[in-house]
């Protein structure tokens, strides 16, 4: 038998363990007594603090957004030409990704059909689009290859930013990798390319 | 009470309905039951073609690999200078990916514990360690610049590759989107960059 532990969580360290349990085994796959288990405490206790698992999932999908929306209205993002504004928000982006990693994993990786799922859903194609907007505008300016269309170049942009929660892990062995040093091989390798100019 | 139907599948259709159902439901949440529901035939019907799921697993994943595979042994992927090697094993990923969109997209989501699984995972490695290697010699032979390193390099090439199965629908309304046009986005964007060059 486990001893429940005295509760002595802040709405900010509940959530953190209730992430890391739901990347674990799927939101669905989530019942509140996972979380009382991985907690240390009661149901109860859990209900002390939040409604339900939903508010929980609430509250960590916002944390991942607010961080993501924040960067968006950072004066790089919004001052200057549309391309450095582009190459601005990429690095921002992989930033906050890796700081919120396993926030920023839950938001990529949910699909359902709760309210708060289909608002997560919703939300990050505003962001995708906000960007996207910005792709436009940096092609009409003539920055962007014209042989690669904007949708299709949103899409691998994003393909190479949300992969970094794919693999990068702080905990990690080997060379530990810096936010700066992965955000800075995204632009090289989204913008100017892997090839050596010829 | 649904009508079970007469059993007219062959190994290859009633791996399609079983790939659709992994890929829904993820391989630990699908039971013989939820597959015997989807092919509309009896579980004794499907055990008349298969072991059981881990066996339908294992040849929906060699399909995948196989497909994978072949492309490292092709003309373009062993001769000449490697950074060209790379760009056609790159191309070739890519149509191989999107014909075999369901074999592959359950390849990219396998992590677990069965024997299966963990073949499922080792195979990807080294398919992905064969193809860091040409981003190796590449790299020696100066092709590839410098100031990102391979690992990364590899990494965010994966990234931009996998997301294919992401958001690629063949099936969507919209313009349709060849293979041969999205391989050659992701080509573009991985070797050249998106920018136009300054």
């Amino acid at each position: 038998m486990t001893m429940a532990k005295r509760d002595t969580y802040t709405p900010e360290s509940l959530l953190a363990v209730a992430v890391e349990v739901f990347n674990e085994r799927g939101y669905d796959g989530t019942s509140m007594e996972h979380l009382s288990r991985a907690a240390g405490i009661s149901k109860s206790s859990i209900y002390h603090h939040v409604k339900g698992k939903e508010e929980l999932l609430r509250l960590a999908i916002s944390r991942a957004l607010d961080g993501l929306f924040a960067v968006l209205d950072e004066p790089g993002a919004v001052e200057g030409r549309a391309i450095d504004r582009l190459e601005h928000v990429t690095r921002r982006t992989v930033e906050v990704l890796m700081a919120e990693l396993p926030y920023v994993t839950l938001l990529l990786r949910v699909r359902g059909n709760t309210g708060t799922e289909r608002w997560a859903m919703e939300r990050r194609r505003e962001f995708d689009h906000r960007v996207a907007e910005l792709l436009k505008k940096a092609a009409a300016d003539g920055d962007l290859r014209a042989d690669v269309d904007v949708r299709l170049a949103t899409r691998l942009l994003f393909g190479m930013i949300n992969s970094v929660v794919e693999w990068y892990r702080p905990e990690r062995g080997g060379a530990p990798r810096s936010a700066d040093e992965v955000a800075e091989a995204v632009l090289r390798t989204a913008f100017m390319g892997l090839r050596t100019s010829r």
